[in-house]
């Protein structure tokens, strides 16, 4: 065993997504559509004396990752890597508690199955109120489907299968606290709507048709997400908006084929893993 | 859409197992450990009047295929490479039933969620008698645990972190079918055990010494194989033998540490997917 593992987890981005608040967090969650994108977060992890977390070198503090920590009953130094921009709809939150868990088990030789990981980083995702659905669909990968809310023992996936690019283009962040601390009844029933339609049709196309419809019934997106939306869709496209974040993305090459200069990345199939 | 989509499906080596028998093939199975090996196979389908089906270029029957192709009402010409030997313990029909399954729902545009191709295969390579838990296996990765048997809908799964080299040498084929066909009572009351205690300490180097255990007390063995796992132990490694061919496999370089001359290939995190 290296004494310093690493861990990659792939960026999130929901399409759609219903809000299933419980007082356990292993029970709450969400239901919901994403794509998982091999623009992710790599995580070290080397067993230290007292606990710090670096995000690109700087000291961060991110509850998801220190309740991790807690739950493994260690103290680490964490250092976190990504391309991606914190807050803007990629679940880097989540994905620096899942690959602390899977390098910290491994560093500190703790023998955990990926169930009993994953659930940890979703329990302590959902507890810091940061996310609710990113920590599974980042360990299943692909375009993951959450049709029932929960950590592993009890919630349940599915996916679509794909492949290919993926171009987003991001503005900045919105808080994912703030959305999901208001009324989310009409939110979370557009996106159980979207859910039940795309399960009687799941193709990679409707998944970005019905994230498009989710949005503008949500109104979430910004003027600039917008005006994106539009363009690529004037240009034969689809593109929807990551949830949440001020970021629109397309599947294929609709933002480059309407003129913007996106991120380019592809569909990371493989999920979250060592490395 | 490419007209000839490719899909890539692991190996899988099964290390233990108990035999899970049910009139329902979507709830028969198996519950047992394995590891997905980045040897695998490649399927290519395309659309076609008449069904052909190609394993390296030679015309092959595998039921499990069949089934495949029935279920999703379609025929096609399916061509399946692999530098895997058939029968030798590496889930090859599962693989090509699985691999048809993602490339042929791509090829004809019929949209299906992963569950539901994983599922049809499963249940193609349980009615055919070929296999019990390649498939659910195969399509998650890594070092898969079946927790409870059955497909998507109604088996349970979890897995090893796990990374890093596989090294393997066959010897040759045994039939699944005529040991799978006999009084497997004892066979599978080792494999419950096996799985019991390996969820009790789930690293790596455990699943590699209670698939040993397990081939010891199921007299599987042949000679040849027996000597190998020996030889292998001497040199102060673990290798144990892939459930059911006349092959011996390890984790890390077990083999070649022992002066043997393996196959060598790498832990496949990803699963099956289309590419």
């Amino acid at each position: 065993m290296a004494d310093s593992p690493e861990a990659f987890v792939p960026g999130h981005v929901t399409g759609f997504f219903s809000s299933h608040a419980h007082d356990d967090p292993a029970r709450a969650g969400s239901r919901g559509a994403g794509v998982a994108i091999s623009d992710g977060v790599t995580v070290t992890v080397a067993p230290a004396e007292a606990t710090t977390v670096t995000l690109d070198g700087d000291p961060v503090d991110v509850e998801a990752v220190s309740r991790v920590l807690d739950g493994l009953g260690a103290t680490a130094s964490v250092a976190a890597e990504t391309p991606l921009p914190l807050g803007a709809g990629f679940g880097v939150s989540g994905a620096m508690a899942l690959g602390t868990a899977l390098a910290a088990s491994e560093a500190l030789d703790l023998a955990h199955t990926e169930n009993e990981l994953v659930g940890l980083a979703h329990r302590a995702e959902v507890a810091a109120g940061t996310g609710l659905g990113d920590v599974v669909a980042q360990a299943r990968g692909g375009l993951p489907l959450r049709l029932e809310p929960g950590d592993p023992d009890h919630g349940a996936m599915d996916g679509l299968p794909a492949r290919g690019r993926v171009e987003y283009r991001t503005f900045g962040g919105l808080s994912t606290e703030s959305v999901l601390a208001g009324d989310t009844d009409d939110l979370s029933a557009a996106g159980d709507r979207a859910l039940e339609e795309l399960l009687a049709e799941p193709t990679t196309e409707r998944f970005v048709a019905l994230s498009r419809r989710f949005a503008e019934a949500t109104g979430l997106p910004t003027t600039r997400v917008e005006r994106v939306l539009a363009d690529v869709a004037a240009a034969g496209g689809a593109a929807s908006m990551a949830m949440l974040g001020e970021t629109a993305f397309a599947l294929g090459d609709g933002l480059s084929a309407a003129g913007y200069d996106p991120a380019i990345c592809r569909i990371d199939n493989a999920g979250a893993r060592l490395r």
